[in-house]
């Protein structure tokens, strides 16, 4: 018998990513989120409010899911950075993975964030691994080492996956490469700071079938999943205006760079590639080249 | 002052794509090889035969480089796996590192290979990490870890890169991806086998990038040098078929599966990206489609 998954936030930005690859891995997949079903979703789907701690735990008795990826956090663009609802979503979340042990649940993956690294550490300018020292510079990266911490306490077996930088469907248009596709596919100049700083840009397809493999897999703690590649923003901005046949479009240098930005941030993703197995390929100027693609027929 | 780099077989398939990304490191590029200086090189040229160790002490003597880059080997298509000119490079190899050492050289870099690894080993369909076991099953294999094992009992500082499966400009036409391309590009249907098995594949492109990273960088002994990406062969040439609007041409399952193929050999590549700090993308998707569209323009 297929053994039962449930998503939280499955209708979210990084959730949505992820019941395709779970069913393709064989599980039986359900989603859960505050609003309807998502259009196309192969999750079965369910309705609650995870803030409230009586209704994760209805759910979870009534579901009893043998593997829990909880993708659900509070993530109102620009916002979440500071927002109040972090430590909120720290209790809820503790909350939910102790619901989860009690029904029975097997492995919880939990989704963490690059922002909980130290910004600078020995050895800069290489990718940074998981045993980089923690010391979150926000309240958002903050409040998740604070749920990985809890988690690890509670002595639960729990993978903790720390994302880097996404783009991909359903992303909000005020991010990098939306707001750039968009003006570049209208036709309007795309200001841009200088592009200098090196990210570790994958798309939430990529991003999906990794937390799927590492969903499915025995591999506990903290895993970077992620490209594992460079990229100067530049270079990102850069192709998106090749890809859209615009490429006069893209002003690099027209906005001043914010103050402080960490030059280098790019995950050493060896636990997920050999300690998870996951092999794919990351294909990002692929997916952006897609994107861009998807972009000019619906703008 | 720059750094002399020297690059044996830099007219060669990997060869040919050290020069470019060497100087861009800010090393003054030499290349040798025993034809004519190829067309576009940014290398300084030189004409030696290798086998010959007089030859090959004059050279060294006379540049003195700092580092050298071992791409020379012998490489003809389908021949060099068996071939009794593998023993002839082993010897040959060992006393360029020997005189290179004598002219004052710092820090040789071999070219090593996957074939060097056992086809099979415990943890198998995971990333294979330079800890695997050696146990070649060729002539080629054996000749590659011969000479690694060699150049480790000298006790020079040296690293040895261990590439995977290549393809890009300048490779010889009946291999797979530009068999295909080239069928494609003529209208003729590309048959294949099955292509289930999963490999690593890299461009030159990207290869070239990162063995210049390692010979810049201090890490020692074997590196495997790769995408670390896992593709079905079926998957890049069906990449191929949909990149030249040709998908109806691509005929897989037309040919036998070889017997005896191993199932899953995708490159472990954490030292590559942790150690040497080498970051940039793979880009593998990209660029099989700038092949393709290459190969349209000069069939």
């Amino acid at each position: 018998m297929a053994e039962r998954v449930l998503v939280t936030g499955a209708a979210g930005f990084v959730g949505r990513a992820l019941p395709a690859p779970l069913a393709a891995l064989g599980f039986e997949v359900h989603g859960v989120g505050r609003g309807d079903t998502p259009p196309g979703s192969p999750a079965r789907w369910h309705r609650a409010n995870l803030l409230d701690e009586g209704d994760a735990r209805a759910l979870l008795r009534d579901l009893r899911p043998a593997v829990l990826v909880h993708c659900a956090w509070y993530v109102a663009h620009g916002k979440f950075w500071t927002a109040p609802e972090n430590a909120q979503w720290v209790e809820a979340s503790e909350a939910l993975a102790a619901a989860f042990a009690e029904a029975g649940g097997r492995r919880f993956l939990g989704i963490g964030s690059c922002a909980e690294y130290a910004d600078a550490a020995p050895g800069d300018g290489a990718p940074w691994p998981e045993t980089r020292p923690i010391a979150p510079a926000t309240p958002y990266g903050q409040a998740k080492a604070e749920l990985h911490a809890r988690l690890a306490r509670r002595g639960l077996p729990f993978a903790w996956a720390r994302l880097f930088h996404l783009f991909g469907e359903g992303e909000h248009p005020d991010r990098l490469v939306p707001f750039v596709a968009r003006a570049l596919a209208a036709g309007r100049e795309a200001a841009c700071a200088s592009g200098r700083p090196v990210r570790d840009f994958a798309s939430t397809r990529f991003i999906g079938q990794a937390l799927a493999a590492l969903a499915a897999s025995g591999v506990e703690g903290a895993v970077n999943v992620a490209s594992g590649e460079g990229r100067r923003i530049a270079d990102v901005v850069t192709l998106l205006g090749e890809a859209a046949a615009r490429p006069g479009l893209v002003a690099l240098g027209r906005l001043p760079d914010r103050p402080g930005e960490v030059p280098f941030m790019v995950a050493d993703t060896g636990r997920l590639r050999r300690e998870v197995g996951f092999a794919a390929p990351a294909e990002v100027e692929a997916d952006l080249r897609r994107l861009v693609a998807a972009v000019a027929r619906d703008p």
